[in-house]
């Protein structure tokens, strides 16, 4: 039981790790708490790894690609035949998250969680579920059965990763229509009605946001996910590739690896990943805030604060990568700034 | 006059290119806008540059320093001292903005246009305007022709950095107190009551809160800035360093630079900018927004969307410097990523 095994093995933070690095953010020569989020992320970052800082320069974001059968009701601005042709683009390199990776320094993994067709390329990490999702309109998006392959899938390609030396993790997505899985999930936890988490206006038509609420209405009304139960809303309303991603930050977190959380589809992921180990979330690090209106409600339900606002709203992990150059500059700080006694500089009040 | 000269010589932006550039974010394999403000931001770097990815690899951040007489009422944590200890902690290297700068490839330039006692250090840029200013609180902090000092003095400070080859700046402050004269401007500028710029809690005991909005709340009422004249407003109620960063924004603008705003104190330099030449806004990119309550307020006075919502408020240039990684990014992303028809990607619906 790989996914038993692996919440079990989710330690609690290292609190006397955190209290040192808090020691050590007080003894920088700034005010205490005026570097923000750069201090809250060292400090957490201490408490994951048990060390004030850690080597994190081997990075990688996971794409966990998948198709959605409620794609066929006209939920999304595209056509499905998209997700395959864009998965190959990122296999090519030249998609949004190569380029961004490349930018920061991290590898790009690719992972087929269950998109239409199976495609033949060597650098693809296969983890397929099935081909695609069934219509979560109509019925549940696919078996329990599934959705435990789906996270074990999700695991299994962190561990691999993790075993290669990869220090840090970054989740991300790619399947068109996904933005309604994530919201029924995030409906079916939140108990928010769909009309409030969807809104208008991310780049879709005023019948495709129609049809894209009803949607996510019927999903809640006709499967009922149970909301305590993280494996039952993922089998009756999420996706394939949602479940990776949550299986991706169980994975992560049960090898005492920070996970930075992309958007709104790696947002569901995490929300699944809280409900089947509630102390994954000491493990993630959110980086920014979609444009997805539901976005803001799944953060504060996950208690996670974004550090960009980019008005993003592509997935693939596009913003989660940008993360890791905030990550990276917060552990610096830890490093290499001068401290009150070394520099001389008086902190009366300061500290 | 080097100030007119200056003011004259900020162009307007290059639409021709900003249609170009818009037109090639359409054809990235991603659906236009998906970006945010990645995408806005490569955007008006054409605008600024003429080109749609300019070299912007030189880059600086040019903090200004300066002393405040308003610090005599005890409206800060830190004792006016610390000025001149983390100016020289600065020269040293071991400042926050120190470490950043060196985490994104940027050279920090300190300027002294003012602290208390003259340092003296041949990494210092020297534009002195006076000891500090006086006390803001009794009468104004300077006269109109020191004002004019400071900003020319930043006007020389962004030239003599560009004559050198850099290619995009950042701002920068240094000064205990100088919240309170950033206050006092953006009062002045918008019209807000002294006690709602300054909220509570970013460091300071309740007393010295009372202090700080009493203390704008009388230099407002006492020296009737005029808000149509930002020498005005800056001679009355701003800072050396305050007008300096309002002569780096022009300097920069006057040359066709990008010049990426810090927070709460950089804002009320902007402000200044603005004031004297509207069209400067075209050359500001906002990078974070600050922790000081009324830095929303000053951000939506100039129409600009910070892209960090760190919680940090230190100044320094600190969140300045960490935007400079997303703009380079935003600038990889128009060189590097593949476009719809080279990448073989369906374009239906997402341009």
């Amino acid at each position: 039981m790989l996914l038993e095994k692996t919440i079990e093995g989710i330690r609690e933070l290292d609190r006397e790790a955190m209290e040192r690095a808090c020691e050590h953010q007080k003894n920088l020569i700034k005010p205490f708490g005026s570097l923000g989020l750069l201090e809250d992320v060292a400090v957490k970052i201490a408490g994951i790894t048990g060390e004030l800082s850690p080597d994190l320069a081997k990075k990688a974001v996971i794409t966990c690609a998948a198709d959605h059968g409620v794609a066929a009701k006209g939920v999304s601005a595209a056509e499905q035949e998209v997700t395959i042709q864009m998965l190959i683009g990122m296999l090519n390199g030249g998609a949004a998250i190569n380029v961004l990776s490349r930018h920061v320094g991290a590898e790009v993994v690719c992972v087929d969680f269950g998109v239409k067709r199976a495609v033949d390329d060597p650098h693809l990490v296969v983890k397929r579920v099935g081909p695609g999702t069934a219509d979560l309109s109509e019925g549940p998006a696919m078996t329990r059965e599934q959705a435990r392959a789906a996270v074990e899938g999700g695991i299994e390609a962190a561990i691999e990763q993790i075993d290669k030396g990869v220090q840090i993790l970054a989740t991300g997505d790619l399947g068109i229509g996904n933005t309604t899985p994530s919201s029924a999930v995030l409906a079916a936890f939140s108990g928010f009605p769909a009309d409030l988490i969807i809104g208008k206006g991310t780049g879709i038509s005023p019948d495709a946001l129609k049809r894209k609420i009803n949607a996510v209405e019927q999903a809640i009304k006709i499967n009922k996910p149970d909301s305590r139960d993280g494996l039952d809303v993922l089998a009756k309303v999420g996706g394939f590739e949602i479940g990776g991603i949550a299986g991706v930050i169980l994975g992560a977190a049960s090898r005492g690896v920070p996970v930075v959380i992309d958007g709104f589809i790696s947002g569901a992921g995490a929300m699944i990943a809280k409900a089947l180990a509630p102390r994954s979330v000491d493990y993630m690090i959110a980086s920014h805030l979609s444009e997805e209106p539901g976005h803001k409600i799944m953060l504060s339900w996950l208690g996670l604060k974004p550090m960009l606002h980019m008005n993003m709203r592509l997935g693939e992990g596009t913003g989660a990568v940008l993360a890791f150059n905030l990550i990276d500059a917060a552990l610096k700080i830890v490093r290499e700034m001068a401290t009150f006694d070394s520099a001389g500089v008086s902190d009366a009040g300061l500290r």
